[in-house]
């Protein structure tokens, strides 16, 4: 159970890789982000214009809770590494979808429950968090 | 034998990131460089100013040989993600010394052969990269 939520979590990070390098950015999966004593996200992908430090949670439960330190820490490392923080979350058989931690704080005060109304309501898509979708608007 | 080699590859890329965090920046380790398709260094690193993409080599032997391919996947990289391509390399009981490509490009012609010798003569020490020694000589 332990080992197939872990493995759900690798396949669902990779799974982002593989859409930020189609999109021509490069992406990395962090080696053992909580094994060693630093804050540190689940991924960091960049355009050379923008860099982005994602924490990713793959749920198949209706609800996500976050914590505060798990907050905290992608904040930290955002700041020092000069990335965008963001929150990415994927419920079973859904796209993902993509928080900004102000977006986050605004919902539900410290508590952090996620779930699949308020992704929907008030995340983003990866095409959107790129600024794909923004363009194509631009342009009408 | 395998396993113990890598074992030392990850041991040494943890040090590096030990001395990143300690001087202030964001480093994270990349998570199976290999096992994905894409080009990707072993180590990330960024103060929010500059961010810098390490391949990592860490040898018992007197030489090194890097191979053709792997100059490009850093470099492809790189430039990918906004960084600066480097080589860091660590024989036994020595300090680390980092090459720009550049640096290796020029020595060896398409070869690529490391040894401490030439990491002594061409290679900048960790504290040279960050630009720490810089600043002190500017202060005098």
């Amino acid at each position: 159970m332990v080992k197939n939520k872990k493995q759900k979590g690798s396949d669902a990070e990779r799974e982002l890789i593989h859409a930020f390098w189609k999109m021509g950015w490069a992406a990395v999966r962090v080696a053992g982000s909580g094994s060693m004593k630093y804050p540190s996200p689940d991924i960091v992908a960049s355009n050379a214009l923008r860099r982005l430090a994602i924490e990713c949670k793959a749920v198949g439960e209706d609800k996500k809770y976050l914590t505060q330190q798990e907050i905290e820490q992608l904040t930290e490392f955002a700041q020092k590494f000069g990335a965008e923080p963001w929150l990415a979350i994927r419920f079973d058989n859904e796209n993902w979808y993509f928080f900004s931690l102000d977006d986050l704080r605004n919902t539900k005060g410290n508590n952090y429950a996620l779930d699949l109304l308020l992704a929907k309501q008030k995340g983003l898509l990866f095409e959107e968090v790129l600024g794909i979708f923004k363009q194509e608007k631009l342009k009408l």
